[in-house]
């Protein structure tokens, strides 16, 4: 069943949906900039604190400002809510049902406003943070609010500080996660958004389509097929061997960046600067020299560079996340790009509600039963 | 801001993003048809399982076929769950939390199925029921699972069943409630599945959407309007000051529908053969004649005329739920509709990612601090 026509574009490709002065994508050239500054830049010198405020206001704080964003603690209904739980339940349904409960009592009103967007931003790591440790056996750490929020969630998931490499990789992590247009969950954020529902409604609903391996993919595997390739040495057999039966290599090819994805320089660049959690990223950084080198023996006239997902999955690796904490943790880090993109819809907004054609059957009727 | 140029449609207003065959929405005519049966003939002639069964394998089960679908208990973690909520919180937010607690705890799997969308269908009325018994300090009531789903939620809400005009009203209700196409709502639920995300994730997230009053309306002000309107003999006199004022009638005017909203008549002729609740009703139905001839008079050009909302207000009030439960109780009937999209969806499936036109600043660099 397939009808084309004037308008019809099933997956809205192409259609151009809105307009944002977020984030600008460029996949040719492989340029990423937040409200202007380029993604690498905001890595080097800025926080994720920093970077979620020029989300939300479009300014840039300087530290001085004292732009800080800092874990908060949890209400006794949402560790409730969270002791509920399976522990094997997936991490982004805990994530999502946490946030659901912390929604309900938040009475969030319209319009979705910069402060709503801090204190959900500030919430989902000590939301995560606790369910892992619940599903352990162990109970939830208080937060300490004087660090960074990534830095706060691996406090809150260890019960003890992380040392400055890791935080520092992390943060790393949560600016380049922060933003990247409209994706299937930001998307979903504006829709709900645009119905004049509240931004945890927003956020929960964007957690619901994050979790599909379509959209926020499946970053173990990168760990997975990282260990099955072993050593540096002995990943140029295991790599030829897989192109060679047709296989995919799992944190390489983008749908948009033909050229090297910006955030995975980016977290590369950051990784390479750090003396600890060294070891997993240095054979990551080796292993992926020599997967570019075969994959453009393999196709050389179709460029496949790495993605951010490699070095999503060598920095979370590195700082100790078991990977079934991957994709919650990469919503963490969405949280300022959704919650921006709900306050910009809202400035302007129009009920998003598309058209569709029908398709099914020619009127009928019941017959007697 | 306002760019326009070649496929830039914000709202997506005119952009058909799929295909479906669900429900044919004729606004003109005022048709409305699931899978080809017009809706007047399933609320005469169908029961709400028999419609969601429609919907969701494109057959109609006949009442032999023995096509039922009765309510569910609750696990104990989603009771946990709703415990955790405050009393006074809004009933669409306990209903997005229970339900993600059950789909924390079903952990489904892609593709969404025929028996999952049965399954959290199901669940949903037990969820809403046992929210609004314990926010009044009352315990949850096991359901009765012989009693048709909107029976069986009166069932769970009252702790008695009701009488047979009231049942057949809500069943009413649900049927007309049960799908209208690529609203905001189902649209959500599509953008989720479209990411291989769960059922749960999809239902959770369209309830967000639902909750916003741009789509999911204000129901209350209909039964608050009609409140302050009185009597049928003092309704002229208040409408027509009304008019002048230049106030809306809520329950009145629809996007779509120019003529008479089916859905409407649908609830109307069932109202008008029942004996019992039929003293709000009444009043209802006289009060929308007066108001009808009113408009036309008002604005002779433009045809308003009743829309779902008006006759929702009356059956729902009719059945003795209060007001701030309305939203939610929308939310249980379109659960048929979300989930058969999903399925929909899920057959044929692209993902759902527009395109979005950069309006923000050109590339700028950090200041040194």
């Amino acid at each position: 069943m397939t009808v084309s026509g004037p308008g019809y574009s099933p997956g809205l490709k192409g259609v151009v949906a809105g307009e944002t002065s977020l984030a600008m994508i460029d996949g040719a050239q492989g340029r990423l900039q937040y409200r202007g500054y380029p993604v690498g830049e905001l890595v080097e010198h800025g926080t994720y604190a920093q970077v979620a405020e020029l989300l939300w206001t479009g300014e840039w704080p300087t530290k001085t400002d004292g732009a800080h964003l800092g874990c908060v603690p949890l209400s006794a209904a949402v560790v409730g809510t969270l002791r509920e739980l399976p522990p094997d339940s997936n991490a982004m349904d805990a994530l999502r049902t946490g946030l659901s409960t912390w929604g309900a009592e938040a009475g969030l009103t319209w319009p979705p406003t910069a402060e709503q967007a801090r204190s959900v931003t500030a919430v989902a790591p000590s939301v995560l943070a606790a369910f892992a440790r619940l599903r352990d056996g162990l109970e939830p750490v208080e937060p300490d609010p004087s660090l960074s929020l990534p830095a706060g969630f691996l406090f809150q998931l260890n019960g003890s500080p992380p040392d400055a490499a890791e935080a520092r990789a992390l943060e790393a992590y949560f600016i380049v996660g922060a933003e990247h247009g409209f994706n299937a969950s930001t998307f979903t954020a504006r829709v709900i958004t645009s119905t004049h529902s509240d931004l945890a409604s927003a956020v929960v609903g964007a957690i619901g389509a994050l979790k599909g391996p379509w959209h926020g993919g499946a970053p173990s595997e990168v760990v997975n097929q990282l260990h099955e390739m072993g050593s540096p040495t002995e990943a140029e057999a295991w790599i030829r061997a897989a192109l060679a039966r047709g296989e995919r290599l799992m944190g390489f090819g983008h749908r948009v960046y033909r050229a090297y994805d910006p955030r995975a320089a980016a977290l590369r660049k950051e990784a390479e600067g750090l003396a600890s959690v060294a070891s997993w990223l240095q054979q990551a950084i080796a292993i992926e020299e020599i997967a570019l080198k075969l994959l453009a023996e393999h196709k050389p006239d179709y460029p496949i560079k790495t993605n951010v997902e490699y070095y999503a999955a060598a920095v979370l690796q590195g700082v100790g996340l078991p990977p079934n904490l991957f994709p919650a943790t990469f919503a963490l880090a969405r949280h300022a790009g959704w919650t921006a993109h709900a306050l910009e819809q809202a400035t302007a907004n129009v009920l998003i509600r598309p058209d569709v054609r029908y398709v099914g059957p020619a009127e009928r009727h019941l017959l007697p039963d």
